[in-house]
């Protein structure tokens, strides 16, 4: 390890390649410009590197070649251990707004990302590449020790036909008349079910899909309180009920 | 009111005026720009007016002049109501997340917010008047009645000096050391005292400043889950567990 003072902060980066210690590989363009150009690193620095699999690695960069930056992995600091099985289903709304909410969903821990388009979906084109990058800095950020997947955009009939009958689905209920979400929460916390955080578009979703919503028995509505929530803030604040009361907030801090 | 069909969306605007059924009023510049050239209303067309102490009332457009709307009131259809009494305080952070912080915390009712400078606050320069308007256009967008109040920002050290002894300052914990919050809010809720959610700046509390906080007796240190959050995520995922566990999560829709 470099004496170099910005070694004090850790770089985490997130790979796809296996990882054991003596292993050695060559990063991308970008993280390697990421690497030599914005944070300064070179030879002998060392940066964590983990993949979702393997647990966590202290790596050395043994090779500063412009856009090829080598690292030799050093010895694993952190086992892998299971993360929370949570998913987002979101309608898309507004670029901003949905690459705020990929980045908060990450850090508060969600597994999986499925964007579903409604009939008042006004956008149909979901970057889902700049979406998967958004969670990959996010959780390269965050300390965890897995990338959410994001999920192709799949249309809302699809979507309810092809959901696996044991998840639950918490949908935030704009009439009102969902029971408080802290309360399902804490019914859920008792009798463990994976479980999924729904918010609809800007506009509501239509009459029939809230037919279709509430006919199907993996539904449970919820009520997010008294005040209209626009769908990102409404996704992030079920999602950080469900976790810290349900969920893993209870255990500490991991590694 | 007319048939023009963009009448069936509400608009609401939050005024400093008195409100009283008959009484008529000049809107300013930038609400009459709104009305007339975004929102394309006119003559006849009506809005909904509220001030934070009057409730909320209809008002019919009277005079269309150019940046000089003409409001006449009609009949007051929510009366003012009990608000919840909950603060955000926090260490100034990068613009967009200020905003994006701003606009989320009144989304979920706070009812002042506190810029605080801390020793690792890299911008002292807070624009007061900036969020003073996303508050007013969160709280319009949001059905709420009141707009938060947006302090001036105050240095650390008599932040802390002056708080109010009786009210509850519930702080992020980053060593992981803090009880999860969703049992600090359950205990909060048997015996209700006033509360507030502060957030340290992107770099965290010095270490004086943790001495600080923890000497002082109207500090909290709640956990928030395993992983890092960011500042803006971590000042919304706690007001929306206190909301929702202790605060008006469990008392349906306003209005």
């Amino acid at each position: 390890m470099s004496d170099n003072p910005a070694d004090f902060t850790r770089i985490r980066l997130f790979v796809e390649d296996d990882l054991a210690t003596g292993a050695g590989f060559t990063l991308g363009r970008d993280q390697s410009h990421y690497l030599q150009n914005v944070m300064r690193r070179g030879v002998g620095d060392r940066v964590a590197i983990f993949n979702g699999r393997d647990g966590e690695f202290w790596a050395e960069l043994t090779d500063a070649r412009r856009g090829a930056v080598g690292l030799s992995l050093g010895e694993q600091f952190r086992a892998q251990a299971p993360e929370p099985d949570l998913w987002l289903v979101f309608a898309p709304i507004k670029r901003t707004a949905v690459n705020f909410m990929v980045t908060k969903a990450t850090e508060l821990g969600v597994s999986r990302i499925v964007p579903v388009i409604t009939a008042r979906t006004n956008s149909e084109r979901v970057n889902t590449r700049r979406l998967r990058a958004n969670a990959i800095e996010a959780a390269e950020q965050s300390e965890r020790l897995s990338v959410p997947e994001v999920d192709e955009p799949v249309r809302f009939p699809a979507f309810l036909e092809r959901w696996s009958g044991t998840r639950r689905l918490l949908v935030g209920d704009e009439t009102g008349a969902g029971r408080p979400i802290a309360d399902i929460a804490a019914e859920m916390a008792q009798t463990p079910v994976p479980l999924a955080v729904m918010t609809g578009p800007e506009g509501g979703f239509a009459p029939d899909e809230l037919d279709q919503l509430r006919d199907v028995p993996f539904v449970t509505p919820v009520g997010l309180g008294p005040r209209v929530l626009r769908a990102d803030t409404a996704a992030l604040a079920a999602l950080a009920v469900v976790q810290a009361v349900a969920g893993d907030w209870r255990s500490g801090r991991m590694g």
